[in-house]
């Protein structure tokens, strides 16, 4: 065991401060990993406030963890003490289901385990998050970080970058597709800098003005201010897929209405009330409404390998360890671009 | 010109009775039909009551029409007269857009004409259903009907047959794959069909006890009660695609629930009200609902052809012309197993 120091909600109310936890001593098939950034992503938020009713305080958030190894167990082959490493959404699975065996550890049939506000396989030890110092995670679930990219930087693509990524693979986005993304978040400037990538043409879809400059140096070819009727009519059955990453409730069928025959509209957002989808609308033009949930380890290592040959990396603001609090204010209101990162040496 | 004994809605409300329409002279590239059957599809009643608020008077419903060629124009290639020959949801399209030329003229970008309650490419010239003794049609919008089949039980095949064939081809259903069927009616008793002709493993999803031994002689493998609460847990994550044909409103999350990862949720009944979808029921097994729009072409020349050879066609009840308005009050209520069939003769 070792003790790190780390940074907790204690409960639902109260700020973020310190808290110092029990790692587990690393096991044969255990990776330690010294935290050098951490993201923030928008479900340290639901979760630290328990809105979503399954908080377990205190609580230890961030899923978006890269670091350097300090320490391997006898077994481990993928890693040596000193190599770059990354941590996602997800320590563990049951690893024999047919999703494991796919690949698709994030729909594990026995439950997959979250990275922290979750417990482990044994049923009984949570599990605690990146707004710490150290992590030991079993090696099957440590991603490979190349030494290319800005480290910081690459936080971000553990949780929003996957998210995005895994469902434009899915759904084999690329040349000759029309692809709208709508809202310029962690999530929606991630999908814009892969579809672009992938080599679709991509229209940042959102409803503020200021946001044309930024979506368009981040890769988008066009910019559909959502407020503006004519503009709206102009995309009318216009896209192939659209990704919509709000979470903010929203009209679907504003949205349903600009894809065209055997479009997909693929939700990673979710917002709290539920779709008003007239099935009239899908069943003219064939359309479907999809969901996708983050990726699994190996589209996430595919991921990470992509974006160090094609040098793609988050948009990320550093932030101390204590202005957490602050920081959750300022992702309330939209203020980010695009996602805030700790540096763990604050801590 | 030919004068056609026909009937017709006069309105949204009275009976349906006499009619007499003009049919225009067979051009270079028509065929004339002798409608010798005609299914009544659930639409029918739909836009008869202007219902979909789009209705024109008089009406003369019916697009699932098969019959005899009485005549050919100077340039038909595929038919000859005393043929066979079937005519589906569609008399025309623009046959150049992208749409046309992939066969999908069903999603047509310059709009489709429909059989019936629909202009002409001219814009003023008002479509008539198969309620009559004769049709004039372009030969690529008409079907090439076998002789092996019971000849009454072929016509439902232009709409019931072909809006659930054409999504279970489209989404590749067959061997290996677990597929529900939702409504035992129309479209329902197709969908059984095929999908068991394809290899899959079909289950009847219905709320009628009653259905259980009829759903198994029409080829399902299972039935399970919708309304009890053991069954539909048991079925929790079991199916990849379920086939919903329900018009009437229902709860769409209570049937996502059934579906496994990937799995798809396909619409070929628009209930009035639109259905409520929390996104996080598709996200969390990267679900969809997706919807379907009858079929093209090739396509239903391909059903066509394969119910020919597997000798699949609808289970129906013949009815003679003047029941037919009380024929409706029994679609109305349920009481039809599964289809009713016009015969023309009786006109």
């Amino acid at each position: 065991m070792s003790t790190t120091k780390a940074y907790a909600a204690y409960d639902a109310q109260s700020p973020l401060r310190d808290f110092s936890l029990e790692r587990r001593a690393t096991g044969p098939h255990d990776v330690q990993i010294e935290i050098l950034y951490c993201g923030v992503c928008h479900s340290d938020i639901h979760q630290v406030r328990n809105e979503w009713g399954n908080s377990i305080f205190p609580m230890v958030p961030g899923h978006e963890i890269v670091g350097r190894v300090t320490e391997v167990g006898s077994h481990v082959k993928k890693f040596k003490v000193g190599d770059l490493a990354g941590v996602g959404c997800l320590v563990d699975s049951c690893r024999e289901c047919s999703k494991c065996q796919d690949g698709l550890e994030q729909y594990c049939e026995n439950g997959s385990v979250g990275t922290y506000n979750a417990l482990e396989r044994d049923g009984k030890t949570v599990t605690y998050g990146g707004y710490s110092k150290q992590i030991v995670t079993t090696e099957e679930f440590v991603l490979k970080v190349s030494e290319k990219l800005d480290l910081k930087a690459v936080a971000p693509l553990l949780c929003a970058g996957i998210t995005t990524w895994s469902p434009l693979r899915k759904w084999g986005v690329g040349k000759g597709h029309k692809v709208g993304v709508l809202g310029l978040g962690g999530l929606g400037h991630m999908a814009v800098k892969f579809a672009a990538s992938f080599g679709a043409e991509v229209t940042m879809l959102s409803g503020s003005p200021s946001k044309e400059a930024d979506a368009k140096r981040l890769g988008a070819h066009r910019f559909a201010l959502t407020s503006n009727e004519e503009t709206m009519k102009g995309l009318y059955k216009y896209f192939d897929f659209i990704i919509d990453t709000v979470s903010a409730p929203h009209d679907y069928n504003t949205y349903l209405n600009l894809l065209n025959t055997d479009g997909v509209l693929i939700c990673v957002g979710a917002p709290p009330a539920p779709a008003q989808i007239p099935a009239f609308n899908l069943i003219m033009e064939r359309r479907s409404i999809a969901g996708s949930l983050i990726g699994g380890i190996p589209e996430t290592q595919e991921m990470l390998d992509y974006c160090a040959e094609h040098n793609i990396v988050s948009d990320v603001e550093l932030i101390a360890m204590k202005d957490i609090n602050e920081s959750y204010e300022r992702m309330m209101k939209g203020d980010v671009k695009y996602r805030f990162v700790i540096d763990l040496a604050t801590l």
